[in-house]
């Protein structure tokens, strides 16, 4: 099968597998098993999506195209892959719903002053008047969503309907229906001065890296709120800690830390107004199946000849 | 003073007593504490806002007007009350914006197993797998508004824009520009079968007690997630509890119990996926602010001999 086209395709459902196969029968099906007893397979596979780690990835001297199932590549494009000239596709998209879902649930469980409430449901004591004296109201409020994607354009459209005022900050500075003011990189301290609340669902690029740090912070309005889904590096850690310790920062609501995991002695675990769920935002029903949709549309394209959707600009990082 | 009028405004900011006194130099305002020290002032008050328990509003007989600075009426208007002809108004409208962002915090709170990842964080763990593989997602879901008001109206629309569903039930059957369908009384078993999340908060009156019993927790949807913020009495408190111990329900997050406050030895403070706040969902900073306002504008069309805002029907008692 001269023409034949290896895809190493790891751990998917049955149900996608049958799909791959309708598709061609070109392609020749390689399983994470047959990669783990014979490496020797790895030169010839043209197309990988899962099932090879990262370390193995170099040995992929074939590779044309790659698919993450996830949203961020900051992990995986060393400077060698990047100068390798196979696509890299990722599953960006799907993650607008239940990120966007996460930083609202973690917003108002501070707002909303939840997490006390649900500490004294434990103890049986019905006391609402400390509560409802300290909770703060989104509507009015200006919302910063930084990083305009997939993610931060949905974030927008639902805190226009809790009626906040929203702004952006966007590479491009390029528009959104959702925004009434995108800001550009270089306005990025004028757009923190006007932030309430900052979403932060940024990519880590060597852009991005620190894009909130001891000056952003300082600009940041008193008590302000700050949600990190992107990656824990986009943010300086301990400029966020000083923030917290002088106030200037009301609350940090933090998917993703730097490090990460968060070692056992840091200190943002026990601080007050530090809400942390362990990297799972981005997760939901369904989330296989809506990646592989995406993994098998780019497939029927690839064998099409046709440009692939997804594709991350292996420069930019994202 | 023949043509004075007595108002008794109880606990007012300095800024609303100016302003009362600004309007008309035919108001003669009293004073809780006068009314305390003077009871015999009583039967001579003609308006009332605040500062009157209501065990005394009996012994009003001049009342012709009572501001409420809640929404809920139902605790005050005893069938003696109800048969006398003065106005009640209530301060209606103000909670929209604070219930329905307490409502979509509690929901995502447990969508998004929020409160399972604080008590963790506590741990200092860092294990995200679990609640991954167990959230939620609102988009799809159809959301059930119970009561659209100004509260559920605003419910709708952030619904809408987190990609729900939006179904509601009116008593009027009219229909509302974030609601897809809207359902009469009855038809409200067929809602009930509709919705994976009910957002209740409708006011208690004669016609919604116990709205939600019996044969609507077995019409819902297995699973389905029900939040109260009206009144407790609109649900039958075992038919709750016996839905959520067979799974039926989900998870039921309250803000309004029955009995309330809940006793410390009720089995809803302890059930799995039960969450309670202590009725503070209408709270927010500005309440007194915003509730003054409504008074002030209908002390003005008082003295104008307009028709008032926010006139409770005191038969349907809302």
């Amino acid at each position: 099968m001269a023409d034949s086209v290896k895809v190493l395709i790891g751990g998917a459902d049955a149900e996608l597998l049958a799909q791959v196969r309708a598709l061609s029968n070109r392609i020749e099906l390689v399983s994470a098993e047959q990669v783990e007893q014979r490496p020797e397979l790895i030169p010839e596979l043209e197309i990988v999506y899962g099932g090879l780690s990262r370390a193995r990835l170099p040995e992929a001297t074939g590779l044309r195209w790659l698919q993450t199932g996830g949203a961020g590549v900051d992990g995986l494009l060393t400077p060698e892959l990047r100068a390798r000239d196979f696509i890299v596709t990722n599953a960006s998209g799907i993650h607008a719903e239940p990120i966007a879902e996460h930083m609202f649930g973690m917003l108002l469980m501070v707002t909303r002053r939840l997490a006390e409430a649900w500490d004294q449901q434990k103890t049986r004591q019905w006391k609402g008047y400390d509560f409802g004296a300290s909770v703060q109201l989104l509507a009015g409020k200006t919302l910063g969503v930084l990083g305009v994607g997939a993610i931060g354009g949905h974030s927008a459209k639902v805190g226009q309907a809790f009626g906040m005022r929203v702004i952006g900050l966007r590479r491009t500075g390029e528009p959104h229906p959702h925004v009434e003011r995108m800001y550009r990189p270089e306005e990025r301290l004028e757009f923190f001065r006007e932030s309430d609340v900052v979403m932060n669902s940024l990519p880590l690029t060597e852009n991005t890296r620190h894009t909130m740090s001891w000056e952003e912070f300082a600009a940041l309005r008193p008590g302000a709120i700050v949600v990190n889904t992107g990656r824990g590096g986009t943010i300086h850690t301990d400029a966020l800690v000083a923030a917290l310790r002088e106030g200037r920062v009301g609350a940090a609501l933090l998917d993703v830390t730097d490090p990460e995991p968060l070692p056992e002695d840091h200190p943002l675990w026990a601080m007050e107004n530090v809400y942390i769920t362990p990297h799972y935002s981005g997760a939901h029903p369904g989330y296989q199946q809506r990646a592989g949709r995406i993994f098998l549309e780019n497939l029927r394209r690839y064998l099409a000849g046709e440009p692939l959707v997804n594709v991350v600009d292996k420069t930019e990082g994202y």
